[in-house]
């Protein structure tokens, strides 16, 4: 059960749901984010919600039934957007598309990407300063100064930045300069960093674990939205099975259930989806004719010399044409 | 190593290079089809192909590193394209759109289907008379007397048949029935029924394996080609992962991998690949983006009251809709 | 539903019964064993069952809801034995050790291998002489030949022999030379063959699909079990997973799940459900510990040298350690 | 390649050392942790480790050509057995045993688990105090409070406790209060909490990722290792695949693989590998057969009535005898 809050409640407006709910032998938690209050109702038992809707304070009421519940279409129809400023927005009807190296190298890889989104017309830049590692001894990334120096160039440009937080301690200071905090398929279940990004005022893209079900994704989003913060952007990114003539398997299934099943945007990856660099372009299609809000891709101006993921990183001639036959499907769609 | 002889070749040109081949180390399996004379040689040794290619009789010669060799494109670069008569072809720059029920249930159903069909300029009917069920108790089809009523009414309309053929002694009864047998997800490595379909010259749909791998689907068909036959067509119908949400994962990266790997044209199950009625359409139209040469699914007058994969099947409106936007995304693909 | 028959009951006493049962909402199916007969009810209406017990001619009758029905343990506690005479048995007690060679190779392969099996006790020898094979061009066995040769010494020296049959039409052939029919992880559910093996009065074992679930092998043995034939024996083999450090994974889960939801014998494989030699031996001893009723395995006087699977197979020395402790751990779990 | 250096070593010789092999071509990594001191050698081009193994400060030189390597059996063929104190014992011919409550739930059910575990010789307890969960709403544990409570009474009992960590701020707090911290398997690839846990001198038990391949539980423990504490422990749990009859898929195959390719204790989860109470028995008996050097198990006095984890949790009676039985087993393992 989601009970939407009115702005003006009293607190012993509030109290008073509150008591009633839990006489009705549900646990209460209440929410409030950038958007609104809520207070979300755990409990099985069935009753008529006329019994509470009719209370003060309540701008509305609906049963949700999932183990998520926020994060649901069950009682948010309208598709969420998020507004990323300067005219960028993730969602509802926009086709965003976020395009740039795995990780970021240096100032003259960030300053050739960026002049190719720029051509382009892409307005979100991906990249790691953090780089999870199955080996110890590899390349962990540039840090918190690499992206200081990203930033730099990306703000002058109106480029907004996406990248990967890997723990709450990073948080606080990556804060500044990124536009989205990007979780990775690893720490899907990370439950504390999900925790403390649900008391940041900034968006947040969860993608969907190694072997996460669609459900576990969805109920990670939960984790953020009932912690405060609503701006919330799902990604599907492949997953794990037995086929390994490709590096992952891109559930292009998801797509659309992840649209149906909840309001928050859906973005794939067709990058890791994949993992072969001939193979991008065909899954990217594929993603947006599913019913993807946006793109992220990876793409390097040399791919073969890239710190990691060259197998899986357009150069910047099959990214511009990505992008050209991206805009054209994107219009078909909406002819339809 | 396939070695393309000449329709002129003489019997003792061939013996010759065949002592050439294996005193090199290699096996030789001598191939003929509907379209071809082949030497398929089976060995590890490098040698230059020269040593072989200069000999009377050949057409050609490929080195084919692959486990399957005659389905590779590594010697037939060019897409192969399967003849159905009267007009209708499967493969290199065809739409071939494959529509109808689970199953063949009775009169009106068909004379309702291909009435559907033929409204919406579609050319091949699917359903099944011999159904693969995992109950002993379930319906299993109104087999070969069904197909037979089918058959004449389709014939009447310019309707083409595509149907399952489940063991060897069906194919003798069904050969002249059906356009295409189709090899079910249960029988992609019944070695045997694969043999026994080598030696008709009728077109053969695979379809990949509950869990088979890419490579073994394509194994599979140089079954049937090594036994004879290579109108041959590969079909991609989801895999079995551990996520329930839907069906099956439609295992969207297979597309253009199997394009890549073979020149036998590529169908893809949206039905079947997601198994959620409501989805069957974006997934449909992410299938053709990733390059998928035609589009089966399962469409009936009252999918409610199908006999059997109800829940997964379109009605007619919903059927004509994705018929409508297959049409318009395979336009767009040809103009990129 | 499952009513057990009186062996003397009068054809229109069943036939009231079966009409009963109709009037009930269930269809019936009637099953003759060699055990005895059955009328399977198949619907989903509760009512009492003892508005059809009192009837006569009725034995005892079961309600069971699961899919399959006739080898589920909820009507049939009593665990099930398969008498292969001379005082060998496979199930109910009994430790069933069934090794030799994945390919029947020839005289001298098979007259080793039978000595290895007496001086060591063990009764049961499999062999492949009709092979699956992905690829074509891959040796595909000796045959009945070489089934008949093995035969003959086999007889001689009391062994008796378990082997694969791939097709309907092999059936009849092998008839006379084996003691068990093995249907291949291939074949699981491959149904016609299923359907046949249900009329021939000889065990079957069944192993369970290259990705089949529990569920799956449940029901194709229900397939052969309603055909007419309740000797039966369940195989788990390892199924495929993302895990490319073993060639399967064995699911150790499948054997007391397969145990307590039905009456069959239950086999476990550990040399395709890990399919590397150096540890075929700790997991058939896992296997047994967790409730095997047997243990198939291969085994080769000369491993390097097998046709096939030589990377799996034990040597002689090996797989006579393996049957040591395989006796040692049969008697621990007798004194639990 | 893996250095070990003598505990003599000047640091002019470490650094020529060093010098040394960066000019073969190698990338170096210290290591000290609380046994010794070793520098990690990352690199592909081969060369006679003479070139190097002759230098002053040298103990041992050992080529290591897995992803992981201080964790490798390749340079450390003995098995590492961990002490925490009082004469218990991990790994190396030691039985252990962990058994307690999936949840630290309060004083009273401390007390009776406490009992249970020295009526039977039990010297190790689990139990969370901090549970991941996938929603956000279900219990989350009684925190370091409840971990201060539970520590007091098992030690005055001479009782070790092993426990969850989910990040890197409990770490401290936990230190006093836990002899072997637990990661689990939402959090094998955490990298910064396996980064930190390198710093701490207590032992560390790994789980297997939820559907993490054997190669990646090895880097993981590599990166604790590699940080500087070399008391790790692997932990086999069950992994994630299609079949649903099971919680998770119990990877039998991994416990002889783990030990052959890793000097570290391996112990097995059988509570979570299958999931229901009933088998768990059964599983654990398998998983010592297949050489695991410890069992992990979830037990409480009354399971129906557990915070969590009931339906896989065995009470008193049934743990007393699995204990009974796992004790027969190891000896008949030891008396082969």
């Amino acid at each position: 059960m989601i009970i939407q809050l009115q702005p003006s409640i009293k607190s012993e407006e509030k109290q008073a749901i509150i008591t009633k709910v839990n006489s009705l032998g549900y646990k209460t938690t209440e929410v409030i984010t950038q958007r609104g209050s809520y207070l979300v109702g755990i409990g099985k038992k069935d009753f008529d919600l006329r019994q509470v809707g009719y209370m003060k304070g309540i701008a509305d009421i609906h049963r949700v039934s999932d183990d998520y519940k926020l994060v649901s279409r069950k009682w948010k129809v309208e598709p969420t957007a998020i507004d990323l400023g300067e005219g960028v927005f993730i969602g509802n009807g926009n086709l965003s598309i976020m395009a740039g190296p795995c990780s970021i190298e240096n100032e003259q890889q960030v300053d050739l990407t960026i002049n190719h989104l720029q051509a382009n017309g892409v307005r979100i830049m991906r990249g790691g300063v953090f780089k999870p590692r199955s080996s110890p001894y590899a390349f962990r990334g540039l840090g918190i100064d690499g992206l200081k120096m990203w930033h730099a160039r990306a703000r002058a440009a109106g480029i907004k930045i996406i990248s990967e937080v890997m723990q709450v301690s990073q948080i606080e200071a990556m804060y500044p300069y990124v536009d989205v905090f990007q979780v990775g398929a690893r720490n899907t279940q990370n439950f504390n960093l999900l925790d403390e990004l649900g008391k940041v005022d900034k968006p947040v893209m969860i993608k969907r674990g190694i072997s996460g079900t669609i459900e576990e994704l969805l109920s990670s989003a939960e984790y953020v939205f009932s912690g405060g913060n609503e701006k919330l952007i799902l990604c599907e990114r492949g997953i794990r099975t037995y086929e390994k003539a490709s590096r992952n398997t891109m559930d292009i299934n998801a797509i659309p259930i992840l649209k149906e099943k909840s309001h928050l945007p859906v973005v794939a990856d067709p990058s890791h989806g994949i993992g072969i660099r001939d193979y991008v372009e065909p899954i990217a299609l594929a993603a947006l004719m599913a019913g993807a809000d946006g793109i992220i891709y990876e793409t390097h101006q040399r791919p073969e010399e890239a710190f990691s993921d060259g197998q899986q990183t357009l150069d910047f001639d099959e990214s511009a044409q990505l992008i050209r036959k991206l805009k054209s499907a994107f219009e078909l769609i909406a002819s339809f």
